[in-house]
């Protein structure tokens, strides 16, 4: 009944993931943390955000939800200060399953006969629809059209008997991407799913914990770390769940052993450049690629300046720029004013959106050849406009040079994309694509040279590749059940809810 | 777990009910009928409203809910347009039962596997919470701390076929006060529990059906259709349950037969005094109480005038003055620009509250003997204040009348009543709470005196009384199971939510 | 260039006056006094209000204002507090004179050479536009279109040293109705217009001043002392002007005399029951009114009851009762969810509207000869509604009796009327006004009459009469510059405003 | 009596300028066309925003004013299409002179005899207060605290007959700078002053006027026409005045010839980096200021990164690597998701700021040698924590480098600058600046450094600088007449407004 991955923004040029989580455990001020860990994760979702603590002595969770940015919705200390108690989960929403409601919006609780719990979960399950399906018809109410309440409606029926084995008992119903956090009065539980799709770390604030001794805090990206006061411990192993509480952090491995398939994506686009994820630099990956993507498709007839499309070109840019021995210039000045490219669920001045977010610098582009650098192309909407506008500022030639290969397939695991009929690079020729966005040449890094930037010498191996690659080859980790059985595409039987102001 | 009957005013003297209801079946702009109808039942509640409505040629719910008066949470015409189709339910929410959370506000709504369905409903219900428990151990999740929940889970876990059977199904297994509406968007079903504790009227709407013909209303009052251009046809039975479909209305009785009745008190406080309940013109025994009051206890030494406490003492006062042959005089003017005493679920300036709504008027007052009429004491305190307030403005003479008889016991059938041990007249003797409220003389109509005024010749039957009573004789007509295996009195386990602004 | 008196509200049936004025001096917590002063008299006006108060300490003045009731502008603590200082005036507005600007919302401020001032008045001015015109061709700014702005530049470009030697200037050249208070940060100044048009008292409040001993405040009702704990000293008298400071009250009578014509609507209408005007009680006056009429004009084939249209016409539906000998009862039901009867600057749901405030007690009203008793009849599409209002609900007979003459003559001294085309009593013989309301009679209070219910025996005097009667007369009690000179009825040419929000 | 220049953030370590202004004359859509032009300005002024058009067809001007972003302030369709006609003027605030009243938000608007006109205008005036009290000596009454309230009283005061004129006699009486744009029904008015020190251009928009034709417009920079489908024409010559109106643009010189002394610090930080000013692309000029930086202070012992402070630092860090030929990395990341560096009006997370803001991306950072690119340095509080969070990042040395002279003297024409007490450089020598800021080294461009890389090969003129350098000389081009007088500093007599709502 669900409309799992409609695809929002018509004439957006970019894939996007949803989600950010965090948690923290046993800490002074549990609240203030997890929304300042929201907030240097603010990039993985904007478009709402919640946190739920538990206060031990007063033996309560309090709630905070809203739409918007974690600014806005947590943006006053009395807000802050009113979710109290030292444990705390939150979430960054970014709506690709489920429809845009407030009921949608995550950290979501229920209670247990023997207490209650709350859960977030960043990624998308494959098979969310089909058990949603069965637990309606056995007497379950679901509040939104999110796959976190099939979650937590798994959990609560459960016969086991503590929340880590409920935990353990739904997850393993489940097939797809997840990371999650749960928060009970007595632990805080984080999971990474068997294939390790989405990232999951765990850090550390040093005497920071209530009562002394230390906190620890779960994060989705280690770049939130830093803004917390907290060292980065280490990244969550696929299917590893770890469960802090008053004697520490256990780590368990439950589930049974998959082949780990981290999203080759974050690395290209999604994470922020100064996190780490699989042992790995961001930023350095980043401008690995751009070396690659220089040493596979200079233009031939040499180039004058490398523009990146800001910001999220910038270190492939650099690193083009770097191996071309070319100059690199800001050539196209990004707003500062407008939220991050396409990741707005409304689009009202549809026309003027790419112009009210970039600008062109005209000096750097009069009469140069301009090798442009952007991170991918979705449906080349943008990519068009962007060609156009350093054209018109007076550029001879344009070069495009994307730091992906060609995105072929809509993602199943978390990255909202839109169907593959609208998708450039699966309807048309690399020849073809690059007179669709006017541009003199195009090329994307190879597969193997993404690869070689990963730090795979010998690039891809085809057998059993090293990560998710599915959005440009197709081939998918997991099963996609809701997918094959026809479930997705229609919307939830949920009323349409007027946001009560 | 849930504290449902915390008294929530410290220095209120009244009782209050909780809520009203409305459906709308088939009409044109049925949203805006259950708005108007939900305005006109603005006394029985002002914390919050509600709507459900369901498009029938989109096949799709639509809903709003907000705190706050029914003109805040629905007043522009596009928020009412946005609400489409020609069946609607709702609600407004006083308080009693749940904490203050925005996701107890009504009407409720869940998927069935065939389809959805929204329930409100108005009372209180007596083994709501012992249920509940069982259902948490049996894995169903509750959003919210509201009894509404329970009853749509009960519907959800049915094995019934049809709406209307899992609505019996669930409604045998509660006790207490109830009146409900439920929307599928096949049909409109209204029910009056079993012993008709709380009133339901139904009514019709001239050619204002979709498509032409007749529409069909339910709502807690009469006084309700007015305003909505439809016609009084009939007050629910005890016990019936009206289904309104498009083969018209079928009336069922699916209970057991109880004895009726009736809550008294809608009659001496709650109810408009324009509508008609149990066949009766509440404002006309409201004058008859008044007489009764007269005839039983005027001041041996003779009054000078008849002084209502407005607006709620008007009509007992004008009965009294009438029989006493004394003038009746506005000698308390009551201010516009404030809610209905103490419904407001906050009252930050305290002490200068009754003065906010109530002032002297000193002409009719100075060097009289005064005869106060008012409808009720509670705690006592607002009456001492405004027995002070009359005085201080020079009254020789205060003499309270009170047009029902001493409350001593709290209600579990949805009138917000403090804990027995807060009511002055479970505290004090007659003499006593005179001083404690410093009138030179007080008396309660009796409780034949009541009886005679609701026309019943013969006063109050002892073995069978008509009307539930309790709240003046302790005599509750059905099993307290909450009460009686002490599950009252906690506080929910689901979080202390922050309004997302 | 002002459209100073346009008709605001198509459908209304009655006449309203414009504004109210508070003053406090020297008082600990003076801007939380006003604000309870401003409460009280908000049936002056609903569409605004503002506060600016004084702090001596920080020398500094403070303001807020806003639109909608005083509860809404100043309804947390926190906004008061944050109004420091001992010394305060406030505003009630209502948009007779003026667009509905933000910039209109008084008090307003001046800065002097020698230090600031603010101003706040009620009434209207007879030739404010004409002296605008001259003062813009001088070179002075308006930000508004209010008439204050123009008294507050005669009092800046005023050569005298004093601030209370200015307002005399200032004043002494507008002509009309006008009560106001200056404050300065030495001084609060209060002052009545020399006919005495409209109200303004004095009150005390004992031991209250920073510092200690009595502080004072002025109002434009006596009712507002009681919410402040005030005693009222005494009304000023026309052409008074008091000026306190620390050296106590200082009386003076500035102005040449005139023969005192204060409003005789404020005692028919528009002061609340509970004030005390020109030494009478309103209330009093209300019933002897209702008294006259029932003498006048009783139907000759008797009545069944006297029903009063709620709230305004229940004192004089008393003392018509009592004079009849004919049952008084509440056959109209007014609700508590809406604002006074047509004082709301918008009327969406024009349909509606008198029913949402309206509805009938049909118990009372089915079969019956009743008598309505109203206070006056504007443009007569209220009182049609009322009559159909109560006729559907079974009434045999309706006859309307209204405690005033017939209105048949705009107010240009701050009671919003339209213009004279639209009155019903200006268009119609009472024959015909019977038919327009579809009454079975009709008869309005004689001019006589009414003089008598204000204690004068022998009833109007025709050469010097004792009030302004204009409104039923024609007879203007001064001149009317901008309305003979044609300069009313053009829109200002400043802005229309967007509200910030 | 006004406060023209207090410090507003205490612990902000930049200079920031106050304002942006745009007027579009004849153009479809006018206003619209002006939200952009603010949106595409909005680095000049983030605290208000105010745009006034003017509709001929019906003889109004339309206004709407607010604090924030444009987005918010503007953000609906339904605000832009209100503010209807063909000619606005609108106006970006960043409140250094005058506190933060809403009256304070440009445009403002008066009356004159003749109709009406509205003025926004951007610098900052230097007798402004001398002049203003004269004014009020005078009966003008003062609504705001902003120095354009001057500007308007001499215009509405002026004798002379045109609007021209009487702004010509207006800005004839100032000092100062300023830059600004007038609008009456019959005309739209461009004034650079005589220095020229603020920046103003003119642009047209081909086949966009009212009745086909061409629409002009004027912007403080150049980088607005873009956004707008604007041409760039030219940039106004100091002393200027174009008056456009139906019969196209007139071109006047008004004003006594003076020395041009544009602002040298607009191409060193406050200009976007893609707007033309002077005729140089500002953001060349900002890579060979980089240039200079490293012929003159590269680090004696070589460097490893090259690594700009984040945005503002980025063309000189560019031109600083290619020139020392060291690898340019993004070792600080910077958030899309907080405004402007310290150009927000409140900090209340005051420890936390930078870090909101800034973070450090380790790889690039760990062990290196990091020589930091930054525009200037105010207080010096921003550069230590940058420093901190670098040094904290592993870095192994840290070398700033500042793309202006040290700040020495605060700045009268426009730009928010501390009392020179609170400038690092005001205070302290080299060695011990770069000791406060705990820098290994710290170098400044020298003048002659930034003079040249303005295109000036022989450095700075020392008898006649060609810019207002006054922040690095204390060489003031005008007088200084408010301030040698001792009028700044106290604050103004105006209330402390609360906001309404």
């Amino acid at each position: 009944m669900l409309n799992a991955r409609r695809p929002k923004y018509a004439d957006d040029d970019k894939l996007h993931e949803e989600c950010a989580i965090v948690g923290v455990w046993n800490a002074v001020g549990a609240a203030k943390l997890a929304a300042l860990g929201l907030h240097a994760l603010q990039h993985r979702g904007q478009e709402a955000s919640g946190i739920v603590s538990h206060d031990r002595s007063e033996g309560r969770f309090y709630s905070r939800k809203g739409r918007g940015h974690v600014e806005r919705v947590f943006g006053s200390p009395e807000r802050i200060e009113g979710l109290k108690g030292g444990g705390a989960i939150g979430h960054n929403r970014y709506a690709t399953t489920g429809e845009d409601m407030t009921s949608n919006i995550q950290p979501m609780f229920a209670e247990f006969a023997f207490g209650g719990f709350a859960v977030a979960h960043n990624g998308n399950l494959t098979n969310a629809l089909k058990i949603r399906h069965r637990l309606v018809a056995e007497g379950s109410i679901f509040q939104s059209s999110s796959d976190t309440e099939v979650i937590i409606h798994l959990i609560a029926r459960s016969v086991r008997s503590t929340l880590a084995e409920r935990v353990v008992d739904a997850l393993t119903q489940m097939d797809g991407a997840y990371s999650l956090v749960a928060l009970s009065p007595k632990k805080l539980i984080g999971v990474r799913d068997p294939m390790g799709v989405r990232p999951l770390a765990l850090g550390r604030i040093v005497g920071q914990a209530v009562g002394g001794g230390d906190a620890y805090v779960l994060a989705s990206e280690s770049c939130a770390f830093d803004l917390l006061g907290a060292e980065f411990v280490r990244e969550l192993n696929p299917g590893e769940m770890v469960v802090i509480d008053d004697n520490g952090i256990t780590s368990l491995n439950p589930f049974p052993p998959a082949v780990p398939k981290p999203c080759i994506f974050e690395h290209i686009y999604f994470a922020r450049p100064d996190s780490v994820i699989g042992g790995r630099s961001v930023y350095e990956t980043r401008k690995l690629i751009g070396k690659e993507l220089a040493e596979e498709s200079h233009p031939a007839n040499g180039a004058d300046v490398v523009v990146p499309v800001p910001d999220s070109g910038v270190p492939a840019a650099i690193g083009y720029a770097t191996e071309a021995n070319v100059p690199f210039e800001l050539g196209i000045i990004r707003s500062h004013y407008v939220g991050r490219t396409f990741i707005q669920p409304t689009q009202s001045i549809r026309d003027l959106g790419v112009r009210m977010k970039h600008s062109a610098n005209g000096g750097v582009l009069k009469g140069k050849r301009v090798v442009l650098v952007d991170d991918s192309i979705v449906r080349g909407t943008t990519s068009a406009k962007i060609v156009d506008l350093v054209r018109r500022a007076g550029a001879a030639e344009v070069h495009m040079r994307i730091s992906s290969p060609p995105t072929t397939n809509p993602c199943f695991y978390g990255i909202d994309t839109p169907d593959r009929s609208e998708l450039l690079a699966a309807r048309y020729s690399l020849d073809e694509m690059a007179k669709q966005i006017k541009a003199d040449s195009l090329a994307f890094v190879s597969l193997d040279g993404l690869y070689r930037a990963m730090g795979e010498p010998t690039g891809r191996k085809t057998e059993q590749p090293q990560y998710c690659d599915a959005c440009f080859t197709g081939e998918y980790p997991s099963r996609l059940v809701d997918q094959d059985e026809g479930l997705i595409g229609a919307s939830s039987g949920l009323p349409i809810e007027q946001a009560a102001e």
